[in-house]
């Protein structure tokens, strides 16, 4: 008997008009559609129609009026979005990006498991330390803070997240007419006193149906990897190609073995830039569309904020100039390690590495058939280098549409992706353990 | 020609399985159903097909056990529960309450501003300052602070949400494809920097259709009143008869003057605790089998919480025992005085306070067919002492049911209530202006 073929995880990152940073600006795109509900309910039923694991959404505390200007950033907060499209959805798991340096971890359990209990067990939660000095303005303090307070402050938080849920079982909950309607003995006070949160406890909501949210992770650097390692069930993980996600993949889960646990029981999904077409020509043409859209100044302005150097001046058809090691640079580290993979690998002029950069932001980018990019997703999923994909179309509905009505089946007829949902929850569909009520998430490694 | 009557406003206040704290109870009672979403939609469907204003939902951010024990306390987190049923409704009111105390208010301003446009228009925010120091111990801090530190965190509090409701107009979203996306000049920074919070601005979620969602509030001390006249739109208030209520309304209204605003532009709607039947007994029986349901040891351990005092050794059936004076007590003071007013009132038995205060908690109950009801609301309308009432029914869903099916034809063919929405949004339900984008509500009073 040949041992099963490993199975493909999807998740939609829905990003206003489409990942790519140009793609509100083709003339059928949704911009103005942006603050209507509707837009997302579509895309998330196309998702699950697609039979996707998950919709995730990013977030941000802050928007920058230049960033605003440049394209959409931020329009729904990601909690109440996500609550909304729990009621037009059934099976599909529902990501919720939330920063360990804004909310409180009472705040943030209570809302997951809200979320939770709405969606019939479909919530998962993607915990990031967030990245400006503008976000912290909007919270009452100066600055973020360097990567050690931010890291260590998001490590507490997890840690109380995972013990908050577990402090209010669902089977607390008796509804005994003749006695309690909670057991007050199934509550449990965590009184977590730590270095940067003070929790009494317990939870006032009952646990949901996946006894705790999945916990995603997505950090890059040494600090990110660490906390990933010890703590997510899923990664988004960022890889310019298979080598780089190899690397990532390989040193977290040796960090995970580390820390005592599976290394495999770890899903793994670096973000996807796909773009689709019947043949190789008519890829390569959506994406020529959308690169001749961006406006390039405003690219070379936001490749300044990555490299955080003065980039105007650089000539466009000339090699990208010499950039500080990784070692050298003080900046948000996962993104500038990018840049210089990208470059290392293609070589490109600025031109080149501004249109790489464009969609996804030094995600993976794939071009070609549905047969192209299922047989790089076989190689991806077979050699280590990921569990699944974070799928971040550059055009939306439609890279999405692409996606689902092309590549899926034929990952379908490869037997590489479900052909039905088998499981009501996000944990199900991800094939990750229940954690264990009281222990939470600790127990379940 | 005559005048037109004056119109009554009504909130439904979803709480558990009712107001009544034995409504649970019941053996036809929703007690299993709490932590279910469709328990909710259902509740808010009926709501809107009796033309309702609002759903109205209270929030606490902590669980003590023996109330748990005793009966159902919170369960869905309220922003995520109203985004939910914002997809399920199309012209009912969602107004979430929000603690002061522990939301930033760039959070409270954010979530606000995303339940509105997933709403359409829908959201209404009841700012409260929470009431114990379980819940500051859930968010870091050991207690609460005093009156005049939680007030004062409020007031800025809700300064900084007008400020944040304007900062990002909707007309700043242009998505010329030709252009910029949002126009930058249209964001305005507010740059708070007040002695609870620093927030920078603007807001990153462009306003939603009510410009801002309206602002309840709650208090009924004489800070709370203070902060009521000075930004409230509307006002849940707290009063066991018409005398109560008219003088509360008349001090708030001449408050909201000596604060420079127009004392008749505030929608002040009491609790009502209504039990309806087709005759005077009915109701009086439905009364009577909810309170049998009441164990009396717990009722008098919630006695005790209110008036700190130890009651288990009060007699059921001698008077209340001589309590001190509202000036005397330290403890949260609306309730108090309510307890107060209700001794004065009707000189009760403890047993039969306790049946006062077991539904709505000292709320006013009324008690009788429809007609009774509507002559009853009437009279409160027409003196002065409510523009409405926030609905608080003792049992669910047949408590709501008795309402909307009873009492508002009654007030209908009275020409006091709607037969049909007339507006879209909650601000057009209540009859409120828009706020003036940039200077929000300080610009509508």
């Amino acid at each position: 008997m040949s041992q099963p073929v490993k199975q493909a995880r999807f998740n939609l990152f829905i990003y206003g008009a489409g990942h790519h940073q140009a793609a509100w600006r083709a003339p059928d795109s949704p911009a103005e559609r942006l603050g209507e509900t509707a837009y997302y309910v579509e895309l998330a039923q196309v998702a699950e129609r697609g039979l996707l694991d998950g919709v995730f959404l990013a977030d941000g505390q802050a928007v920058a009026p230049e960033a605003a200007a440049a394209g959409p950033t931020w329009f729904f907060e990601p909690f109440t979005l996500l609550s909304a499209l729990s009621q037009h959805t059934s099976r599909i798991g529902l990501v919720c990006t939330v920063s360990s340096s804004f909310y409180t971890p009472f705040h943030a359990a209570r809302m997951l498991a809200s979320l939770d209990r709405l969606s019939g067990g479909r919530a998962g939660a993607n915990v990031v330390t967030s990245m400006w000095d503008a976000e912290a303005q909007n919270h009452g303090r100066e600055t973020l803070g360097d990567h050690a307070y931010r890291y260590g402050r998001a490590d507490e938080f997890i840690t109380v997240l995972r013990q908050l849920f577990g402090s209010h079982p669902a089977a607390a909950v008796q509804a005994d007419r003749e006695g309690v309607f909670t057991d007050p003995n199934q509550l449990s006070r965590i009184d977590h006193a730590g270095e940067h949160f003070g929790v009494r406890g317990p939870l006032n909501i009952p646990d949901g149906p996946q006894g705790a949210p999945v916990l995603f992770q997505a950090g890059a650097s040494a600090q990110g990897r660490e906390l990933a390692a010890a703590h997510a069930e899923a990664i988004y993980a960022v890889a310019a190609d298979r080598q780089m996600a190899l690397d990532y993949a390989q040193d977290v889960r040796s960090r995970a073995a580390a820390a005592g646990r599976d290394p495999q029981a770890l899903a793994i999904m670096p973000g996807l830039v796909a773009y689709v077409g019947r043949t190789l020509e008519e890829a390569k043409d959506k994406q020529r569309r959308l690169n001749d859209l961006l406006p390039i100044e405003q690219a070379l302005a936001q490749l300044a904020v990555f490299v955080q150097q003065d980039t105007h001046a650089w000539e466009l058809d000339a090699p990208v100039p010499p950039l500080p090691s990784a070692a050298e640079f003080t900046g948000p580290a996962g993104r500038y390690a990018t840049i210089l993979r990208l470059i290392e690998i293609h070589q490109p002029t600025v031109r080149e590495l501004l249109g790489l950069l464009a969609a996804g932001g030094g995600h993976c980018t794939v071009v070609g058939t549905p047969e192209m990019i299922a047989d790089e997703i076989e190689l991806w999923l077979d050699t280590g280098a990921a569990d699944g994909f974070n799928l971040m179309p550059p055009n939306l509905p439609d890279g999405l549409a692409d996606f689902v009505e092309l590549v899926i089946p034929e990952l379908q007829r490869r037997g590489r992706f479900r052909t039905a949902y088998e499981h009501r929850t996000l944990r199900g569909h991800l094939g990750l353990p229940m954690p264990v009520a009281g222990g939470a998430l600790a127990q379940a490694r």
